[in-house]
């Protein structure tokens, strides 16, 4: 336990960002662990290092589309402390990720449209666990992050998700606009929503919540890039009237989240 | 800047709560804040020190209605590190507390019906800072927070606003009950939250959101006290659909704030 500790504590000295615990060091463990099927967040390979066994490593990761990062061997000594490494470091999810068909049938199974949230680069674990924590309560089917530039599923998600983690389905995807481009195909009404775009109490009127439904969440400085904003049917910005004017990430996803589930539960009632 | 940091260090080692940085040491420097009206969120003497200048102290603390702990001299101690407190330390805020008389003011100058917060022993400075950063989207005119038992304006709470502290007025009161009664006077109508009470989509239907409105949010884990929820007039609850079913608090105060929020702007565009 304490040794852990001091990992993270190196970690966090080193790059700055928050830490994901569930570490894996060392070529024999992270081949086990790709053969394996665990979820990995990230995979660590020492810059230089392409000799026969982490070749098959990197072959491995390529055909479950896990993307590798090429770092200096002097950054996973650091990260791997005194432990051998290898060359070879990843980082293990809590929960298992899902795919957007088994979020599309969760939405079957429960015989509603589907409610799919859609975070753009999202970069904050503790926003991302306080929208899973959001996302259980209004009943979304499931999240997708993209798989690069983007916050994944490490133990301050699930931490801060209070256990949402367990039972909202998180999904990653390879490229966003070719996901929103299939999801248009399934009659997906797609909502992003940024700070220059049409006020949510009145462009809400347009929007029918009985199709099934995406909601992309921008990244918490930059909100959602171009081509995202591209592909979406419909824009909206949370209106604010004060002198700050600019919300948590997580309360803005909230905001949008309720009003979604509210707009489903005036129409429930109206059946 | 060195020696500050390790005062937070070893603060945090004692008592395990989120630290307020602003501390004044000493008889002196503790007298001079009191008599400048600097805004102090604690004060702390050390027990049995009630010679003739602590006296004096008490005596001005009193007359600015500032409640004191009695805490052991080891504690100060700590607190203070090498620093001579002579049985005395304060906490200040980062930024002056307003009045309840300021905030209904400002409601008054900008022609609104009031829109008042009121946060019933909530713990947590982030959770502070997020409600404060929505307070000023939504145009809340101040917010109330109790003197004991409550977090109180510090520089976390600064920090997480994004700097909707310099901007949201924040008054301290005596007792939450006492204050409620004095609301009702004055003709506002009183919603509290809470779990186990009528569903937000339903009830809202029956309150005049052209009156002045107290909305009141709860502990991050017991919610409202039994006073003051039966001082209320009406009383909400989220709904929720999910397996885990608790919002983060700051999420929760969200919700509700811009249902509030909604409901006059579709007032307002019915005039």
């Amino acid at each position: 336990m304490k040794k852990r500790i001091n990992i993270i504590k190196n970690l966090n000295q080193i790059d700055g960002e928050i830490l994901e615990k569930d570490i894996i060091i060392g070529r024999n463990a992270v081949t086990e662990a790709l053969k394996a099927g665990r979820s990995i967040n990230r995979l660590l390979i020492a810059e230089g290092s392409r000799d026969g066994s982490i070749q098959k490593l990197i072959t491995l990761a390529k055909e479950r589309q896990i993307i590798f990062e090429s770092v200096s061997r002097d950054r996973l000594d650091k990260i791997a402390e005194n432990q051998r490494h290898q060359g070879v470091v990843a980082y293990s999810a809590p929960v298992e990720y899902s795919t957007l068909e088994e979020i599309l049938q969760v939405a079957w199974d429960r015989k509603e449209p589907p409610f799919i949230l859609l975070l753009d680069e999202l970069e904050d674990p503790h926003n991302f666990g306080a929208i899973l924590r959001t996302a259980d309560a209004v009943g979304v089917h499931g999240v997708l992050i993209p798989k690069r530039r983007s916050v994944s599923l490490n133990s301050t998600v699930a931490k801060t998700s209070a256990g949402a983690v367990e039972y909202v389905k998180v999904a990653q995807i390879n490229n966003v606009v070719q996901t929103l481009k299939q999801l248009k195909e399934l009659n997906f009404t797609i909502i992003g929503s940024d700070v220059d775009d049409i006020d949510l109490f009145d462009e809400i009127n347009y929007i029918d919540f009985s199709e099934p439904i995406v909601l992309i969440i921008g990244n918490e400085g930059k909100g959602m890039r171009r081509l995202t904003k591209e592909n979406c049917d419909f824009l909206i910005r949370i209106p604010m009237v004060g002198k700050i004017n600019s919300l948590n990430a997580s309360v803005a996803a909230a905001v949008l989240m309720y009003e979604v589930f509210r707009q489903r539960d005036i129409l429930k009632k109206s059946y």
